[in-house]
């Protein structure tokens, strides 16, 4: 039996989203897309490196789904709409398992955001996973990360601290119940990319990024992006009842602003009665405010000063 | 001293071609970036892999050559022209001298086809490169794979079995003279991707397709696509001087047949005087003819059939 490179495409990756702005795509030298007059195109790439990005116990089906959720996420923080995907596979050796799993997970998440898979690379190698993603915004209204005034709110989605926490209870760091591990996990390996809101702060947000790297840092760049910082209340960011749980019992609050992986989405808005009525009826959470001064600082509500003491993560940092 | 992955790329990438049509560039969640009305976006990945993909003693700066010259290959291969690319960077360690050499090679590649970097991620992992590249075609005018038909002629660019001839002298499998080999490598290492070619193709050619897994596999991929055939004339395939002297030698055609990696374009056009003299003039060599039966055939100018035994290089062949 031969089994090729090209059937390995064919066979595990073809149920994705069918689209008619795709004029060519998998199956030749490159795809030939439609770009609709009056839209800009968005473009993000991710490589996911096992044992970094992902335990390595990770299902293969939770790889699938995580390595376009990223992306996906990259796509909400900028206020556009998935189109496109590319995907290139480094594994170890023909898995039919996992391949059937990993495509599962990547597969049904793109056909959820209406992504068609228009090109990929299988190479054998080390398990690496990079997607590349495409999206369409209307000319000039991408969410950019400088657009951030002082007086403006900061906002998050969701909850913040989950991920780290599931991270932490994995890599024994941290003692956590097997119920609770389970639970904070699933965050972990199946984040929301938060497409619905991003699509909603058009025109609302002056500047917004994903939650990969931890609330600090993220915040820090659009704050540097910007020119202004940032004060965080500590009591206001948004957190499921595990991390509040374990957060009361400990006082770490860096489980929520430091550890990443959460891809929620971090975005300032001018304060305004009616936008914030509005952003809080879309679940996004009201934690802290712009300011002049160039740095962030976290404090209680009583107004103490809290020092985390850390910066979000790092690949390179030495 | 911290050195962070936005330092990374700021600091090795900056010096790549500025475009007008990059609205934001790397620095954000995602690119930005303005299609022309009137053109469609042409996309491809591709992944390298150390000791898949180049030797391992390959330079830094031929990686970084190699890895961009790849994927404007294919670019080629549709007629399209490069436009933006983003790059996504596994490397086991921050390595200054490693990181100069490979963006060099990369940049002046790509300031060369006016290609403007607009996003990358740096992972720690094992190296592994993926390159995906953006490109544009007038509407409509992108050549695809399955245009040859019956009469058409098979023409290709440059010289083949140059790259797989440096491959089998690295490898020990051929005992090549060292000036030899140093002359072949270069064909090896830096390929030079026929972009000019491409564009001068739109309109002319009925399918294209790049030699990358070696001739009769990526002609095969055309004649699949297309549902033809073709008779190829060995005597026909343009050689360099080094690649003659050894088929003169060995009798093994299979060199510029199935060795992969020479990145010239093979393609199809009408058989018409006009056509023929234009594409002679732009370097191309005609090497067959599109037939009707299903399968491609070698032969001798005196008529006798060359059985290959071989198809090309496919990474999950088993």
């Amino acid at each position: 039996m031969s089994f090729s490179e090209f059937d390995l495409i064919e066979r595990f990756f073809s149920g994705h989203a069918n689209r008619d702005d795709v004029v060519i795509g998998v199956g030749d030298d490159a795809a030939v897309l439609n770009v609709p007059t009056g839209q800009q195109l968005v473009v993000t790439t991710d490589t996911l490196i096992e044992g970094v990005h992902f335990p390595i116990e990770t299902s293969a089906e939770h790889i699938g789904y995580k390595s376009l959720a990223v992306s996906l996420s990259d796509l909400a923080a900028m206020g556009a709409e998935p189109a496109w995907a590319t995907l290139s596979l480094a594994i170890p050796a023909y898995d039919e398992a996992w391949l059937t799993g990993f495509s599962h997970g990547f597969l049904e998440l793109a056909k959820t955001h209406n992504v068609a898979l228009v090109g990929g690379d299988t190479v054998s190698g080390p398990l690496s996973i990079t997607v590349q993603l495409h999206g369409l915004v209307p000319d000039g209204q991408a969410i950019r990360r400088d657009g951030a005034s002082k007086g403006d709110l900061v906002y998050v989605t969701g909850t913040l601290g989950d991920a780290g926490l599931a991270l932490a209870g994995l890599q024994n760091r941290l003692n956590l119940d097997p119920v609770i591990l389970k639970r904070l996990r699933q965050r972990l390996d199946c984040p929301t990319p938060r497409i619905e809101a991003g699509l909603a702060l058009r025109g609302l947000a002056s500047a917004c990024i994903d939650v990969s790297d931890g609330l600090l840092s993220d915040l820090g760049h659009i704050t540097n992006k910007s020119g202004v910082g940032a004060d965080i209340i500590l009591e206001q960011l948004p957190l499921s009842v595990d991390t509040e749980q374990y957060i009361a019992n400990s006082g770490d609050w860096n489980i929520a602003l430091v550890a990443g992986d959460d891809y929620e989405l971090c975005f300032t808005a001018p304060a305004n009665n009616k936008i914030e009525s509005l952003l809080k009826s879309l679940g996004c959470t009201c934690i802290g405010k712009i300011t002049q001064q160039a740095k962030i600082r976290c404090f209680h509500t009583d107004g103490s000063l809290y020092e985390s003491g850390k910066t979000g993560f790092d690949h390179f940092a030495v």
